[in-house]
């Protein structure tokens, strides 16, 4: 596989230029680029939607091979939403065609003089600039039939019009096998910068280009990544997400002792209507709908996207995932499994992060701008924010921006970003994560679900997981082939001819979040933004065995990353 | 004077307590005490908003004497603003009311478990509370002229719909000498801290109190006043104050060769119409119309204030002041003086800061919210501010909001509070100021405007200039009576029965600043957090000797207070 090659992209000139990848990125992929240039290339103090902030984006160092699972693409920025580095990684299309492309990675700098709204088209033959004018908000769902209509050689990674109204609940939709944007690059705000460089698309074509990437003809890569998929199908966590999703978990983190459903903005951990949410609900709608699970890139063999047909069979939306059920259903005290599908696929079409906007949400009826539960308030004002009407953007802008504006201090974020539905009250290392990742509050960042153990051993977990996370995201892989550092090592060692071990694969994960640590601290973030909201810390969820919060003392947490 | 007074108000319990003042408060008063009850009382990381802030306010050390224009107030909380500590002081009849009642300051904590707004009752007998629900949404104008009604004995500090709406733009207003609520203690959102402790008003009342203080019948003090009040008269600077008011400024800083007379969103310096808004174009009007000059406080010789009638000779507007000429006039491209005077009283009847609302508004006209010069469309926006309707909400909230919802990268903000007039491209050591001043972007933290002197010498100048006026408003005089060290340590000497040479007033500035400094510092700030908006480095001003930014180099700055 071709890895030489970086796409420049100057939107103030509306030039590409192609360029040789550096020695010092021979080896980086994922997020472990993205960080990397975020870090060496962006102005740690520029304004997120300046000129000065850069959109960058990269497959992971086995994007583009036979690897199951390997197609995830990194996008990075300043965040608007954090104010630090940011990387939101996505499935569908793209990873494996930009690979095949023999692009490491795509920087886009710069910015129009006019506002002017470009799709850029990228192939074999090289990158062209076509006037986007007449694709103004447009919804996601219309953009991607019409940008990728020429067939599956096509990808398309787009902003809705929450992006194109610069908000930082906006996300960066990528077109998945079926050829709708259901895969998402969701958090922190990253459509909004894809705004700010003056993209409304990209369309990335790999037409011409061998389809069989070079890797899989080698016979020892082909046996390894053979090898993986068959570990990845005999986990018995595989069998769970195949047959329900994320969704799955419902159930689970709905009981008494888990308590990690996030109801009334945060306030309760259960939820009376989590079943009417649930994976086994999903599944059991299925048959009569028509609905089934899915693949959200080629070769991946779990196929855990839910592809959720409304009561006469249509799709309504694909990728209906636990953190949506969470944060736009219990959290909203919504138990309508069809009205938080319909959500989530206004939030596809629109360009939002379904766990910003949940937050945001439940701020909201905190604030009393809607009544909890009323779904139908919820719709219409997801329409708002398509319409950029002011309270659509107060609410588009996320979880802090919604507070502030309406005086609320009950604020669920960590580094402004919203939580997602893991419950550090319970879940004490979730806390350990969510306040230690340069990413904010991020589920992704490093799931850890050990209750009944030691505060060391928490931090020990977080701190571990946090590492192979930033490794699986520079590999390229999803987080739900649960890959060991040892998975990754032999099949990295086939596919780049250099030697793998485990021990370089953790590496990799430290060297990645400490170029995200350096950012954010030239960013100006300190101590005090690795820290849970205050309601964690006083008010506590009841737990059969008594009330908890989250009490685990800053000191350990804040010395994470120094050893 | 009695000094020996702590009023200790419990919002959750409606109860107050008196407390003696701890030995290490006994000579601290105004800005030095508020600065260090927030260092000590107030958890850094607390929610502006939450339970856990305070409002904390002081009559200066000289608060109750006959030294003129020692009657200033500080108030203080952490400010939802800048998120760090805040220090407004305010003129009006606060300062001596309080003071002669014994009160060395008052500290209002918790907030009422219900949402109930209270009326704040505090006189010789003590504090009592009133259920203030009927006065839901009254503007300041009304609600003054209700609370005082019963004469010269009593002042309402109050806020309008703005703090009622928990909006960071929203001020507090002190009752002027004529009974309306002129005077403010504008910046940083103390207004939205207010509502958040459930206060709607508070109404001191120094009834039964011999109306004499205690220093003026000494001898020696009633000389040392007389003396300063000589200086006061006698200083240049005064002549043109009481003539023009802070607006006589207006010719001199429009000039070419000075350029601060911020137009565009900050954006030129310069400003055609600013004659049309000048202190001589006033004063021309002001015998046709009977419009005067008069004392903010009793006892004050400068008398700077505008009370400024319409076309009608009827009173529009009280303290029309330069920033507010400049930020809702000049900034906005507005040169109708009759529209900036109405926007004035629209703010003090609402409660906003003017700085911080036109600089709001600068970034809405910037985003196309309103056209440049636009004032019909300002005014009716300010209504929708009382009103508290989304837009009204989104700018009432103040500058950096209304940048994040409407996408606007270019943000005149320090610390995440509006840029006041004075313009660091042309006056660098305003530049200094801004960056170095815990308060943020405030001019009266230390104003410098030399010129064409080396960056040591504004370093220098800069620091000793925060010093003094760090003291002044501990000391509780007014900027414009230009008290120098030796002046302050004279009258606090006579006044509190201890020596005071002009270093212990700089050590008190010191003290002052270290405290604020400390808070910041615990709530999280840092080095990037004294940082100028991006665009003062990178768009000049076009001075007749060449374009300019601001370029002094950070490193300087960054160790202002090291000494």
């Amino acid at each position: 596989m071709n890895r030489e090659t970086l796409l420049r992209i100057d939107m103030s000139r509306l030039e590409a230029r192609r360029e040789p990848v550096p020695a010092a990125y021979q080896f980086l992929g994922g997020r472990a680029l993205t960080a990397t240039l975020i870090q060496r290339e962006i102005p740690p103090r520029c304004h997120p939607l300046s000129t000065e902030n850069k959109l960058v984006f990269a497959p992971g160092l086995l994007g583009g091979t036979a690897a199951t699972t390997s197609g995830r693409t990194s996008f990075g920025a300043k965040s608007p939403l954090t104010r630090g580095t940011k990387e939101a990684n996505v499935g569908g299309r793209l990873g494996h065609k930009l690979a095949r492309l023999g692009f490491t990675a795509v920087i886009v700098e710069g910015a129009p003089h006019t506002n002017t709204p470009y799709v850029l088209h990228i192939d074999k033959d090289g990158a062209r600039f076509a006037d986007a004018t007449a694709l103004r908000g447009t919804g996601n769902y219309e953009l991607h039939a019409l940008l990728v209509a020429s067939g599956k050689s096509q990808c398309a990674v787009t902003i809705g019009p929450a992006g194109e109204h610069r908000l930082a609940g906006a996300s960066i939709a990528v077109t998945d096998p079926e050829g709708r944007p259901t895969r998402h690059a969701a958090r922190g705000g990253l459509g909004a910068v894809m705004a700010a460089k003056g993209l409304k698309a990209i369309v990335v074509d790999d037409a011409g280009i061998e389809r069989l990437p070079l890797s899989v003809e080698k016979d020892d890569f082909r046996a390894r990544a053979t090898a993986f998929a068959k570990t990845v199908l005999e986990d018995p966590r595989t069998a769970n997400m195949s047959a329900y999703g994320t969704a799955g978990v419902i159930r689970f983190v709905n009981r008494d002792a888990v308590q990690s459903m996030p109801t009334r903005n945060h306030r309760l951990g259960t939820f009376a209507g989590a079943d009417q949410l649930s994976g086994q609900r999903i599944a059991a709608l299925a048959s009569a709908r028509g609905s089934k699970m899915l693949p959200c890139m080629a070769g991946c063999v779990i196929k855990c996207a839910i592809l959720f047909n409304d009561a006469r069979g249509q799709q309504l939306t694909t990728a209906l995932e636990f953190e949506t059920l969470a944060l736009l259903g219990s959290n909203l005290e919504i138990d309508d499994l069809d009205a938080v599908a319909q959500m989530d696929r206004l939030c596809d079409d629109i360009g939002l992060d379904t766990i910003e906007t949940g937050n945001a949400f439940g701020v909201a009826m905190e604030a009393g701008v809607l009544p909890w539960g009323d779904w139908k308030g919820v719709v219409a004002l997801l329409e708002e924010i398509r319409a950029g009407s002011h309270i659509g953007r107060i609410l588009g802008n996320g979880t802090e921006t919604v507070a502030r504006v309406f005086g609320i201090a009950r604020v669920p974020t960590v580094k402004g970003q919203g939580l997602p539905a893991w419950e550090p009250r319970t879940l004490r290392g979730m806390g350990v994560t969510y306040a230690s990742s340069p990413q904010g509050a991020d589920h992704t960042a490093g799931l850890v679900t050990a209750r009944n153990v030691s505060d060391e051993t928490l931090l020990k977990q977080s701190r571990h997981e946090q590492l192979v996370m930033a490794a699986v995201d520079s590999v390229g892989l999803c987080q739900f082939s649960n890959p060991t550092p040892e998975d990754m090592a032999s099949l990295l060692t086939a596919h780049l001819g250099r030697q793998w071990t485990a021990q370089d694969v953790l590496e990799l994960g430290r060297q990645t979040i400490q170029a995200e640590l350096e950012f954010n601290r030239a960013a100006g973030m300190g101590q005090a933004d690795d820290r849970l909201p205050a309601f964690l810390h006083t008010e506590p969820l009841n737990l059969p065995d008594g009330p908890r919060v989250f009490d685990m003392p800053y000191d350990a947490i804040d010395h994470l990353w120094e050893s």
